[in-house]
């Protein structure tokens, strides 16, 4: 994948006209708050005011092992991520309720899984790039190829749904292990350092935390001076399944799709596209605030605010669905309350 | 209405119980956050885990002037109250737009609007206790009678709806300088100065501000010493309007059915339907962090964390229409995600 040219942010005529509606309607000056902004950002990414019910969202979750995860930084085996994919599969996870809750159709993709899956439908199962990806502190995650062939394939996946009449997309993970890679993406493309990226992922106890920092902090030191190139940094300290997200949001924005963002793992990708594709942020929201640190850094960076703080941290792209609502409540009032010219005499 | 007595919580049996099933879902410990904890809460209240989902969800609009509302402390004038009414009943006020997206049903009453309504549904004005509040600055709000009977008609409304099968409440605020009396309200049971529970309401300038902040310390001064009777509080300080929603407040608890508040008059009402009948706070969860101060300090006293926070300042009980798919989220994932025990082998 070349570095692709700056993509063009919604359409500033229509972002105007959206705003103009929202300043008409018979409610105070701002008084809607953030749910009126994300209905006009919503209008302008879609190029029309009002905007559009939201009847078709999906979200794909990038499922891969990582080699860190045998290092102790997680408190999960794993074998969790194998058994998380079935859960999926199965419509049982966390994610799956809250996506039939709020009428979000959901997929899993085993871009990376260190398991054999194939017993599962081919369109979990059919764009597997390896099994499992690099342990960072010690190696690189990928080959550049590989890299190459995940971000490709995050492309197809959103461009396929885009065709098929997606309007808003969101991008969720699974595998243990992933907030490592995640927090390390993040540094170094922020010139932090591993103790402000580490977290405690799903609940690793402060041992677990501090080996999980010194792992990252070993990653950085491998690493150093690969952050200019978003690509070689993907090899050098992501995965098969954050580089196949990180495509994914390129290809969402370069289409002119607007994006709802989750959790660490989404976000981190986030900042990564927006290096690799330049002004892909202006099609992005940010769906909740995790209990991650890097999760924070990257927002702020993207300047991203989140719309939920609900200390959240399932991943799956649940964040993302749980806060779905609040977007379809900033379209229900761009569409649905009177204009103050209308109701007032005169 | 005598004082209550202290009301009883949830069943703690009940509550240990959706605790247990939430620990036990394929989710690591916690992950969920407050997703999880409001769902647990919502069984509990419910008396059932997993929880019923909510499928009969009601929010009462109390509509009521205020006389202080000739003194310069809003930024709109008292006419638009009249204007706000009619626009619920034709459905098409900010609330009403978010309500239908939610699935909630809107009744708004007119309990002290200064404006003949006689030509609106029976159920919308039959029930008015009188034209407009005093301002009370100047002095009492109501009489004493007058309290009486808004809170037996706010009780009233709250039963007729429990009995139709509610299964969650809202009060929702409409009236042109309500935010005035709230504001003192909570400034005379928390015990504190006019400077830290006066706001912009709907959006009032600098010197709308200090005015409105001289009226509230005015009205404080003029009543000290008649904090410590609730129903005497609502006559100095409140309004038929304020009086009925807590009455509405106490029903709703004393029946054993849960509340998503809403801003800043939902959560004054609420400090004094508390204290009016201790124990009722267990069974109301916070819908929205509003902009004003007074909601905050009102929030902290009853040791309550809005799920919402995206700057809403709107009334009308927006903030928890807006909030009730958090707690939607919280019944699913209670209801629908498996078990750990279901999905790991042996």
């Amino acid at each position: 994948m070349d570095q692709t040219p700056r993509i063009a942010p919604p359409s500033p005529e229509i972002a105007a006209l959206a705003q103009q509606r929202l300043a008409g309607l018979a409610t105070p000056a701002g008084a809607l708050g953030r749910i009126g902004e994300v209905g006009a950002w919503l209008a302008a990414a879609q190029g029309e005011v009002p905007p559009r019910p939201l009847t078709d969202v999906r979200l794909v979750v990038f499922a891969g092992d990582h080699g860190v995860a045998a290092h102790g930084v997680s408190a999960y085996p794993a074998a969790v991520t194998e058994a998380m994919v079935r859960t999926i599969v199965a419509g049982q996870a966390g994610v799956s309720a809250l996506a039939r809750e709020h009428d979000v159709r959901v997929s899993v993709l085993d871009v990376a899984v260190d398991a054999d899956l194939s017993d599962l439908p081919t369109d979990v199962t059919a764009r597997k790039v390896r099994r499992g990806s690099g342990a960072i502190h010690l190696e690189d995650a990928l080959t550049r190829d590989e890299v190459e062939r995940s971000l490709e394939l995050g492309a197809a996946v959103a461009g396929e749904l885009v065709d098929d009449g997606a309007q808003l997309l969101m991008t969720g993970d699974l595998g243990i292990g992933n907030t490592t890679p995640a927090a390390a993406l993040v540094a170094a493309l922020l010139g932090l350092p591993a103790d402000e990226v580490t977290g405690h992922g799903t609940g690793i106890d402060d041992d677990g935390w501090a080996r999980k920092r010194d792992v990252v902090a070993t990653a950085l030191a491998r690493t150093e001076g690969r952050g200019d190139d978003p690509v070689d940094l993907l090899a050098a300290l992501g995965s098969a399944d954050l580089a196949a997200a990180v495509g994914f949001l390129v290809e969402s924005s370069t289409r002119g799709v607007p994006v709802l963002l989750d959790g660490l793992m989404s976000v981190a990708c986030a900042v990564v596209a927006q290096a690799l594709a330049p002004g892909a942020a202006a099609w992005w929201v940010a769906g909740h605030r995790s209990t991650e640190p890097a999760q924070a850094h990257a927002l702020k960076s993207l300047g991203l605010e989140p719309l939920l703080d609900v200390g959240m941290r399932l991943g799956e792209g649940s964040g993302a669905v749980a806060a779905l609502p609040v977007l379809r409540s900033g379209v229900a009032v761009l569409r649905d309350v009177a204009l103050l010219s209308d109701i007032l005499p005169g």
